[in-house]
């Protein structure tokens, strides 16, 4: 299977993956950030009564048209009407009720002159200017009218949307479900963290870290531990896991790229890769190699309809293809848009390098100012014979840049180039 | 008490403000975000084992040193060694191991010849070119040193941690706990939303909208419902809260306003607003009034030595002002650093605005395309003698800017201003 390009493989995903059907019912308060399943339509008016905006009296306004500063109109203060009370009756011609902001008008009152703008004499409130009819009042369903759709299907609920909400006292929505993710290790050298190391083992570094990448970009995690080296255990896992359709993808780490897998005791068929071969076994292999480093044996395909994302076994590699390949795919179930994207930083290149033509090229760099300038120091791996040294790599980065192996193969001492940011101690 | 300025009340805040000394034992796999409270120094090696970089032979390097095309080099394969595998035997003169990539090095060998280099007859491996002593190793604790600071006290957990400590085997660490958030709405009319609306009574539109907002920035939100109109009421309730010492902040909405407040059958003694009346009488009130709209009569205080944070019960109010006070007192609690702002975007203003000197004035907006350029409609409340017609403008709104009363005290038409987006769907 030929290797293909992070944008191919990208429309490929965006190409397979639906936007969920399946809801939840949720708290309005635990909403923020969910896509809303349903139209929502207001069940009441906002306000849910005609109410005094201001501190004042309600009044009949035909009462005041005359007054004057040489006519001052009086009127009995026959009731005073505070915030969340009935008021007890009418206002009638000649008669006034004191309203707090907020206060249901009385009965009978079709306007509030402004308690600054009055005087009050004993019982009696005096008005030396008319008020015209509807002044100071909040009408009923003049911010919302009942039945008008107040938020589409599709919606992103944000802070205000809450608020909305709940002044319509809404107090559950209908959202898609976060999707479910599940998370599989590979490799019979595999420990998850917490437990005792046996010798020849290592601790997977990938399991925990998936689960909270997924959950950061809106999935709902869950690792299913570590799976042997063994086409047998692989198929069975993967094809058992798919064939409940509890999840609505799979990912796994590790099992991806060419190994020798010829080993006594082992099940191995052909010297096909682990997982991708499992994939091809169950279900339908998609793509499988990136013109991509680090990620070039990732993998792709579907099992019983469940898209199998395989993604290669170094911690970055995981790191990186989660990012530009599951995180997309989630977002697109969760009816989320594009996950929103690190900032990025101008900064100068502190050593060359260069990249194969046709390959994406990752590269971690560290960040540090020098004279007025940013300058971006790569973090590469010893070179041979040594090795790996990735955590340590990974602990000093503030970002990644790409060289894109079409435009761009290589990139020069001093060269601008834009870094994006990954560490929140930056700057 | 006179009005202070944004900047004084943030100042003020952030001077009150410590750091929390409280820590939770959390996984690894949930600590993402989270400030560490301890350095964490690595409890082994990694590589936990000096391993094999690559799929290959297992030698010693010495055997090699003349080997070439003319003179091949003839190994023993001894034994076949994959990932995981504790080897059974030693690697001596002559003899070579076949060993998988990540697979632990067989005592005696020290270097690995590439399986893409090497020809294999029968039990024997082919070499034609020496391998230098530590080729193709990871070796022991390379990556990282037993006992080496791996992360400093107060760093912010993020993807990259998760998978360095677990690689560690570590899975769980302390982090600063969340600062536990105390939510109150003030107001006789008003009913959660969820339970049936009485006459007179309104929804309460901010709980919800606080508990969502405390949450999305690192805090921890408990609602602890309506409070009436009395100060005997909200004088036991924030003091009551306060002294449990359960909270690291108290948040109150409405209240805070010069209100009349002189209805029979209220135990008001003075004409003081209920909630800052409170905070002075039960501790210490440190601001009431901003030079700010909306928010004006916003204030800040302690009882008990908790933070107390009296806001407008306007819902956009609430919002702006928690936002610009309370959030970032979250933040610092939990040492985290100033919630990641939403993106700005240019945008030409479609009618002139203006504000009163000193008072910094907010404004929502609508933002929209017109011939290649963005424009932001000013969404203002209607002129009186109407009111209101909040919700509508919230749900409208694309983001919002300000005039800041000191430099800027009108925009014109058609003059570029920097709004602040915080709707999902823009662009």
């Amino acid at each position: 299977m030929g290797k293909i390009s992070v944008e191919a493989l990208q429309n490929m995903i965006l190409q397979d993956i639906d936007i969920l059907t399946r809801t939840d019912d949720i708290s309005v308060s635990h909403a923020l950030g969910r896509c809303l399943a349903q139209d929502v339509y207001a069940p009441i008016n906002v306000p849910v009564f005609t109410r005094s905006a201001v501190d004042g009296y309600a009044i009949q306004s035909r009462d005041t048209q005359l007054g004057s500063s040489d006519r001052p109109i009086r009127l009995d203060i026959v009731e005073k009407v505070r915030t969340g009370m009935v008021p007890k009756r009418q206002v009638r011609e000649g008669e006034a009720a004191l309203v707090t902001t907020g206060a249901m008008l009385p009965p009978g009152a079709d306007a509030v002159a402004l308690v600054e703008r009055v005087s009050v004499q004993g019982d009696t409130v005096v008005l030396t200017e008319p008020v015209r009819a509807g002044e100071n009042l909040s009408l009923l369903g003049e911010d919302i009218g009942e039945s008008e759709l107040v938020l589409a299907k599709g919606q992103i609920i944000r802070l205000v949307d809450v608020a909305v909400l709940s002044s319509l006292g809404i107090d559950h929505i209908p959202v898609l479900t976060r999707p479910k993710v599940a998370i599989f290790s590979s490799g019979d050298e595999l420990v998850t963290p917490g437990n005792v190391l046996g010798p020849a083992q290592v601790y997977d570094s990938n399991a925990y870290l998936l689960e909270a990448a997924v959950k950061e970009c809106g999935g709902e995690p869950l690792r299913l531990g570590t799976i042997g080296d063994s086409f047998r255990e692989v198929d069975s896992l993967l094809y058992e896991t798919a064939k409940t359709h509890r999840f609505e993808l799979i990912v796994t780490t590790g099992g991806t790229g060419a190994s020798l897998l010829v080993l006594e005791g082992k099940d191995i068929e052909n010297i096909h890769d682990l997982i991708p071969g499992s994939i091809a076994k169950n279900g339908q292999l998609k793509s499988h190699g990136l013109l991509m480093t680090p990620g070039k044996p990732t993998a792709y395909g579907e099992i019983a309809g469940v898209p199998v994302f395989a993604l290669a076994g170094w911690p970055y590699s995981t790191l990186m293809t989660f990012q530009l390949f599951v995180r997309p795919a989630i977002r697109k179930m969760a009816g989320l848009p594009p996950f929103q994207d690190p900032k990025e930083v101008p900064a100068r290149l502190s050593r060359p390098l260069n990249t194969e033509k046709g390959i994406r090229k990752y590269f971690q760099v560290r960040l540090h100012r020098e004279a007025h300038e940013i300058w971006a120091e790569p973090l590469l791996p010893p070179p041979p014979p040594s090795a790996a040294r990735t955590m340590h790599q990974m602990l000093q980065g503030t970002g990644y840049f790409f060289l894109d192996g079409i435009n761009q193969l290589h990139a020069d001492e001093g060269e601008w180039i834009r870094v994006t940011v990954d560490d929140p101690r930056w700057p």
